[in-house]
């Protein structure tokens, strides 16, 4: 099978490996779909995320749907032709974090695409059959590949306890900040303000249903905005927003941060989170989600396909990291297709 | 009678005031016993507190106990004779959070001692009986006036959702962080380190069931303790321990932010409560508090006397603030008896 | 005015009244239309429920919207020609419930169409400000009227914890059954079976979005669906679906009873509820849900229109109470219009 | 290696078997201390438990404690001259209730004494290490086997949300209301009313801590007590004080099933479930309790000393059951010395 092998900074190189062999308990799936995610251009750009180091040729890629193709000795629910998301981690089961429920807290899971472990820009991957998902018959590849991004809003908004009647904004209109938007509004929230600097994602923001999208080129957010809402969500990981993010929030609101911030830190006025009595939370990954979000999608409640900005073959995948990387102007999520 | 007001900085006169008369739904209380509260002292100190300016001659104190002498028409559950200890606080009752059950972040609170609502370093007192609460026949005045310290542990561990099994650790052995510790402990948390840089502090934490106190000048807190608890108490309010704050957390854990920091911001790596998906609450002031802690206090589960290290009398309120501000090394709380 | 006066069972009067003068705190409000609850027709059947008797003639009608004629002199947020939906319920706000943010438990409330306070079938009604919400000028009197059953929906859904990927079920397709269905779906929980023996009903269920419907006269409920759902809402208060929520709930699943049951006693294993690990809730009308309500229905997620089978004028709300407590098949929710 | 097997009604012999072999993930214990369960007695007594039956001879006893003498491959964690506490469950951890964390609730979960699967009334038992609990050098062999009825009532309080401040009934004084009374004033709730109708009982649960004890033949506890609990906790199992249960909790409060009934149903009056806004929630076994248990035995915060009524050898296993389901007026819990 052809794969595409991160060999060192901003060098990609697709070569021929070997199919996988699943084992009693894998499926072989037929890539066919995934998402280029900020952390595959992160270690492209830097070959690194923190203490993440790729040492070897990776294959990048966690966002990916496919076909099953085979199944080993010890799976029931799978079978060949099934169409699946892959959700891309997986946890031990054993330690006290998977065994409270939250297994996105598991420090052994098994996460693809990082080092050492491979990942989804491949034509086969074999998975453990308990994290591929089938989808029903009408649902794309593309949006069964971004049941993993959409996975991360539905966690953000279910860790902020966002119900109905909230007053919610999103800082970022990235590809996380506009899940949230879609995770919320899945959920009846429709009093969503969506604040970016980029005209093509606060346009998106529209499109999907923004109920008010601010620029914050033009618009003095900290001061216009501050204490207004019940819930913040924070997905552009920059030391301004995350500060911002607390001040935006009301008395008694909540504030959840997701977008990992490049800088070490950030100067947070502490004060404020006593003062308007405050839950900040932190959002790793997502636990759980993969049914529901699956359903949300085949019922029509949200629709991912105008996430989508462009595809590209697998053997194009340096250049979709490219475009990925320096056309925020122009993309949402690029698909590989392999 | 006499009354103690702060008439400009670090100037305190006492002097001849009128009784004031109990509206129908309020009682009218002879103080006993007044604790000097870091808000008192910093009134004392600078004048104000953020947006808070003492305008006008001021009478500090808002942890009083005291004695009912005469109640208003509308008031059946007080007579005169009875001991209570007074919540300082009272909210409008009508605003989105006092219905919600968030009656401290009410913003038309009408707040003792903060300008310009005067306080209870005065012979007399009258306030809304609603908020006088009747303490039995062996609770001692101080322990009466001390329910309002000890209310904002108990409400720090309540919005900490400490429960049994956790492990917990207390930045800071001043009042707050003691109450804090009494707090868990009432509630059988026993795994709880303390951690403070003064030696009578350390030593008063231990006397109070720490089962670990750690001297912060002597061990390096940030790496030594690092990822070790399920729920930080942050009630020393320097921005070097609230960064420490979010280290100590484990994955899954929940930092509890109680003492408000001097300086306007403190540089936090939010990523840490980002990858460890933590809960960081703000604590201000509490609710619901003063049944339970009265409860407390005369089960014997909570011993609030070792907390008082002086007392004054009402002549010498200035001799009291000068002392409690001056002497972390040989005072947690000093005690006004007008 | 005009307004209809329960002057014994069976027998409603209407006749000329005084028009209410509003109280400072209060609004005088033109009503327009009134939705007629099974607790009106049961006041009309039986002259009581449980312990409260109709002594004197009553005025009837608890689901009132209408239009501002007068405002009392500390009114402020109200004025003339705004058009409101009517919480008919006035707590305490001052009872430990009322301060813990239930105000539905208060035992001092206040409610329209409860003996001896008189409702909203009659031309004007003073009513306090704080409990008449302003609608959008493109909210009908109906659905506006319908708030108040849609609180008890979305209340219902709330107690029981119902989230995205839920499987539900609902016993009973009448006003109160629907209103959950909505309040579900308004959230993206779209699993929902209702059950019911009606066809005029099960078919509404259908209309308004039910995933299933389930005709209890052919199919064995008790066997066929038992131990399904995550969550069951008993709507119809028959002992018989009462014993059947509690089968029909999976492990770790919840049961909302919702329904009075005429009956004293419902014969329930609680071994099921033991075993299974459940929570079984009761919900009693419903609290602070008017402003999200409104908006669900300002924004076009739950239609109210369809729940509305026949209009009466005020002259004949005889005719109104006997149409509805008589045509279970060709009506659920009848309005009188004042 | 000696073992007592059931064989009959009424009918246990104590006959050699052969010493198991420990699984690589699995530790040798030598037994030295197990408590006597009500289930125990019901399969002496009857062969079965609902569709559990007693088809081959069984070893009874699920409230182990021992000592290491062996341990596979696999473990780490324990060495031969460990004393331990065995949890006598071994959930899947794969089901969706153990990813929930709710492993008391997996239908495929391996537990000891529950027929076709051996427990612990035999000289030596292998269980899963990760079941198996260090316990410190003071503690008992008795203290560390009845962690596994405290865990029983540790998990009632935690799932009655009992908090401080809160009044608490306890319907019934065996070994399990009297462990749900140790579990409440562990946690500093000491408002604590416990009934029953046997002498012993009563004074054991005076003896440890009961505010107050009432009497069921002497006091009409469904009048003089209705309405006056935050928390109920039914562990009695008797239909009448499973009606009872609802009737006492007050409004807003929480009901808490734990003991099964012998009979099939109990008629309730869902009426008050739902005019009370009641919770009413069933207590499967528990989760997550072992290390909290222990730590609050090692405290001393919970002595369970005092529930130890009689000791038998292996060799009078029936003895011990007789004594143990004869003698409500003398015993609390039999412990077996294998």
């Amino acid at each position: 099978m052809k794969a595409a092998y991160l060999e060192g900074t901003a060098n990609i190189r697709v070569r021929e490996s070997a199919v996988p062999a699943p084992a009693a308990h894998e499926a072989l799936v037929r890539i066919r779909s995934v998402g280029i995610c900020a952390s595959d251009i992160h270690y492209y750009e830097h070959g690194r995320i923190g203490h993440f180091v790729v040492e070897q040729p990776l294959i990048l890629g966690h966002e990916p749907s496919g076909e099953i193709v085979a199944v080993g000795a010890e799976v029931a629910h799978l079978a060949p032709g099934d169409r699946v998301s892959i959700e891309p981690g997986v946890p031990c089961h054993g330690c006290e974090h998977c065994q409270a429920g939250r297994y996105n807290l598991c420090p052994d899971v098994v996460f693809m695409a990082t080092p050492p472990v491979h990942g989804a820009f491949a034509e086969y991957v074999a998975h453990p059959a308990s994290r591929c998902f089938k989808i029903p018959d009408g649902m794309s590849y593309d949006a069964a590949a971004l049941i993993e991004p959409l996975s991360v809003g539905l966690y953000a908004v279910e860790r902020g306890q966002a119900v109905l009647g909230d007053r919610a904004v999103v800082l970022g209109a990235g590809p996380i900040g506009l899940v949230t938007l879609l995770s919320l509004k899945s959920q009846g929230i429709d009093a969503v303000t969506v604040v970016d600097v980029v005209d093509f994602r606060l346009e998106k923001a529209r499109e999907l249903g923004a109920e008010r999208t601010v620029d914050a080129r033009e618009v003095d957010v900290a001061s216009e905005l501050a204490d207004s809402f019940d819930v913040v969500f924070e997905t552009a990981g920059a030391p301004a927003t995350v500060v911002q993010s607390i001040g935006l929030a009301a008395r008694g609101g909540r504030v959840v941060l997701v977008g990992l911030s490049p800088d070490d830190t950030a100067p947070i006025d502490t004060n404020h989170i006593i003062d308007k009595g405050l839950d900040v939370v932190g959002v790793f990954r997502y636990a759980h989600t993969w049914p529901k979000a699956i359903e949300l999608v085949a019922s029509g409640r949200v629709d991912l396909e105008p996430l989508v900005s462009a595809h590209y073959p697998l053997e194009d995948v340096q250049d979709a990291m490219d475009f990925a990387r320096s056309r925020k102007d122009a993309c949402i999520k690029v698909m590989v297709e392999p």
